[in-house]
């Protein structure tokens, strides 16, 4: 009574009630009889969809972006491009809230565990990729909303059965099985395929060291041939820009679409030939239109993940430089999305997180004993022409015979855009034989001058940002409900979930024991954590 | 016409609307009669305060906190209290935004320009105190609050006249004029007095060195005794813990109060001794019991500013175990202040955020050239038992004849809690004569056990967080639609100004050239800096 009150409606008496009951009933069984003679078809289908509207949902995840690297970022635009203060990334204006990172066995994540966090909204261990502590297998966000009749995809600049796209669509106890991840995503698992759309680097694993692809021979080393296959399976396969740029913006695309633009990762977008690689940008919306048009006449849209995969590379090595360029070009990315999620008529939401932070990134430091002074400067980033992985592949490669006026000129003074280096930083590098200790060198003479700090190779616990938003069909309340604040990673995964209405236990149960034991002896696992290592000494 | 139907109103015919208008105006009329028969006093209070009800704000600020040392602090309290993964701190539960923090001169902000940002809204040079880039007294939040009718203050457990208490009260073209600062404070300048409650530290720019207070004399030079001189203006004095609870947890303050309970700093609250100086949380509710009192018949509330001021001395001695406890005993007091906003019947607002980081805190730190493992250890701070900065005082107390056994003994096992120190420890540790030295090798055994890193005794530049809360006489759309995502550090500050109807502007009109010119030669200036570093190397 109170209740109905409070709604602004007056309390009926029952006689009153009854008489508007068999209103209601008559209503309705007029509205059952127009439905029934409607036309099976886009009608029927309008009227449905009021239940359960078409939906879309593009996850970004930002690998290895901290908090530093986004000031960082901004500041080198603002200095770069002669901005004022209040010019800040497309990232920024959606900031919401913030996610702790852990995983199951440590303070400090890493991408796998930080991925399986998305998929399956489930804390696990370091390596795990799609299964939970036990090593069990879990349902993943884009198996449940393939399940439902969503499309799928995964866009990303390293390789393809790297840990973040692989905790979505696989299941492995370790994320070096890198071989057999690449199986899983094709469909050969109990599910069958889960994934309509893949773009990104990584071919090395869909083939084997018999066969020769663009010069190179394969890892795998079982013998096959998963292109192979993939296109006798139905596949489309797009090996390079020339094929990529075939798609004409994803306008082109018959799914499945498997497009493997590199053997390894795609070049740091400072370093990325534009003639010979695309950008995350027309990756991302190569992606977008192709699901677009391929959902076209369907009530269910689309789930894609795009990973900014790099940003984290750049931190691994410790290069600011790099990972400027990296943030912007995913800055970029994200923007171009935004206007699509912006003129779209269907129901999109965008949520974009970090599953860790990578380096230790420190936008100040003290380079002396003295006390320092407040100042990072960007100008130093804004003079290098290189990333230090670049730089370092230029000095291995070098063949002539005056190695000293090659790295003084070619490498520090064109390229790094240093003219204040020692005899002793020629020597050092001269020296040097290791790819590690090489980047190391040059990423530090960037650094040391730049002002900015590293503690680590590796990754660090600091909770990273939630960015996201809601298009005019969506509700950003509900975003907004469930995702601003300080987060678990884990509530990121359950919040997609529950928006597409996905039931992940019961997605876990289909998949059963899928994943298979790491094969090859212990000294097999420790070589090839050096793929965890992003073949950063390789 | 278009308008009133999207406003769910049929249009009207030009007849229907003069009719409608002219029973508003009868009801105006009506109205009016009614309003004017009401006896003068509660009644007509409550009637005028709809349109500019009784507010308070109270503004949180966490010196030198950058993002990681939340989740240090949070996982720190985890792990010794053995905790949930999602039991969080009281502030998290508060997030709603970041905050960029650059100054008018530097990437890197200094406590004086940041609080100038909050305080006046605008972009100062670092070492600004309440001034413009012109070096230009600007009104602040607090002088306008009170001309306005609102109760003021500061608290704070550094020096009342640091950077950030001294850019709400004070105008002084550098940080350290910290003489000056104290005569402002009291009311010395062309405003009069502006603050009616002041408890923290600082007690020796009050005095003289021809005075002795407690024992310690002074640091000014002007042989004046401001102490006396508040006395004898009608100020509370108290100057010690047992005057402190004397003030029965704010229940027995006459106003203006002035508590000087240290004369630096108040220890860090890892060392603090309770029967000496209050913590952070009894500060805080003292003054806002006092401050509620106080308004109590008013029809205007106070503006409160608390600092969590000794986070960043922390992060300027890189001492993470310090921190740790620092950030834990200012979400106390927050968490506290949360609690008498929730029941008080003034509508309340509560803003937390930092004016920059300080250290460049990593919750992760390689420590050898080997691959880093992906793990950092709060048991390595939980086993310390006092600050870096307490152990460096034991060292250099000692007046023994062992002073190895006393190192390895008093200071590494028995207090910074580490048992596997080398002969070298000990060795270094008996050579280095300077504080700042002793500092940085006792909170570098802590730091690389813990696996923390740190990049610099200054401050970074990577953006910090905001925290907000609105009680339920106050309303959370307008804090949310103003504060929520990432804004500059001088929104913040307009934002309050907005909320309690201030103009600054105004203020600075008043002001005119208030604030003196240094005194002394440049070599004075660079002696002076030692308090910019916070004493750390006297």
């Amino acid at each position: 009574m109170e209740k109905a009150t409070l709604m602004g409606n007056r309390p009926m008496k029952r006689g009153n009630k009854m008489r508007k009951l068999s209103r209601y009933a008559l209503a309705l069984i007029l509205l059952a009889t127009v439905v029934m003679s409607l036309p099976i078809g886009p009608s029927i289908e309008r009227f449905v969809s009021r239940k359960s509207p078409k939906k879309n949902v593009i996850f970004f995840v930002t690998d290895g972006m901290g908090p530093a690297s986004l000031s960082l970022s901004r500041s080198f635009r603002q200095f770069t491009q002669n901005l004022t203060i209040d010019d800040v990334l497309t990232l920024d204006h959606h900031l919401i809230g913030s996610s702790r990172t852990r995983s199951s066995d440590s303070l400090v994540t890493d991408s796998a565990a930080g991925a399986t966090a998305f998929s399956c909204a489930l804390k696990s261990y370091n390596g795990a990729i799609g299964v939970d502590p036990d090593k069990q297998p879990c349902g993943t966000i884009l198996e449940a909303a393939k399940l439902q009749g969503y499309l799928t995809g995964l866009v990303v600049t390293t390789r393809i059965t790297d840990a973040t796209p692989a905790a979505f669509s696989a299941h492995a106890d370790y994320r070096f099985q890198e071989d057999l991840i690449a199986q899983q995503q094709l469909g050969d698992y109990p599910l069958g395929r889960m994934v309509d759309l893949m773009i990104g680097g990584g071919r090395t694993h869909f083939y084997s060291g018999t066969d020769i692809v663009y010069g190179s021979r394969g890892s795998r080393s079982d013998g096959r041939n998963l292109i192979k296959e993939a296109i006798s399976d139905g596949w489309s396969y797009v090996g390079n820009r020339e094929q990529f740029d075939a798609l004409d913006n994803g306008h082109n695309v018959s799914l499945p679409l498997l497009a493997l633009l590199a053997d390894y990762d795609i070049p740091f977008d400072f370093d990325r030939d534009d003639s010979e690689f695309p950008s995350l940008k027309e990756e991302a919306m190569t992606a977008i239109n192709a699901l677009t048009e391929a959902t076209k006449d369907s009530d269910k849209g689309f789930f894609l993940l795009i990973e900014g995969s790099r940003i984290d590379h750049a931190g691994h090595e410790n290069d600011p430089a790099a990972q400027a360029r990296e943030v912007l070009a995913f800055d970029e990315a994200f923007e171009a999305v935004l206007k699509f999620a912006e003129e779209s008529d269907v129901e999109t939401i965008m949520i974009s997180t970090s599953d860790h932070e990578t380096g230790g990134l420190v936008t100040a430091r003290q380079i002396t004993k003295a006390y320092p002074e407040y100042a990072w400067y960007p100008k130093v980033l804004d003079n290098a022409k290189h990333s230090g992985e670049f730089l370092r592949k230029m000095v291995q490669d070098y063949r002539g015979d005056s190695k000293s006026t090659f790295i003084e000129q070619d490498v520090f003074e064109d390229n790094l855009g240093i003219t204040d280096y020692s005899k002793s930083d020629v020597d050092e590098l001269l020296k040097l034989t290791s790819s590690g200790e090489i980047n190391d060198k040059l990423n530090e003479m960037i650094s040391t001058r730049a002002q900015i700090g590293w503690s680590t190779h590796g990754h660090s616990a600091v909770d990273v940002n939630i960015y996201a938003y809601a298009n005019r069909r969506a509700s950003w309340h509900n975003v907004l409900e469930n995702l601003q604040g300080n987060h678990e990673n884990t509530e990121i995964g359950q919040y997609m979930a529950n928006y597409l209405g996905l039931d992940l236990q019961d997605v876990t149960k289909k998949l059963g024991k899928t994943k298979h034991s790491p094969t090859g002896s212990l000294s097999d696992l420790e070589l090839n954590t050096d793929e965890y290592h992003h073949n950063l000494h390789i």
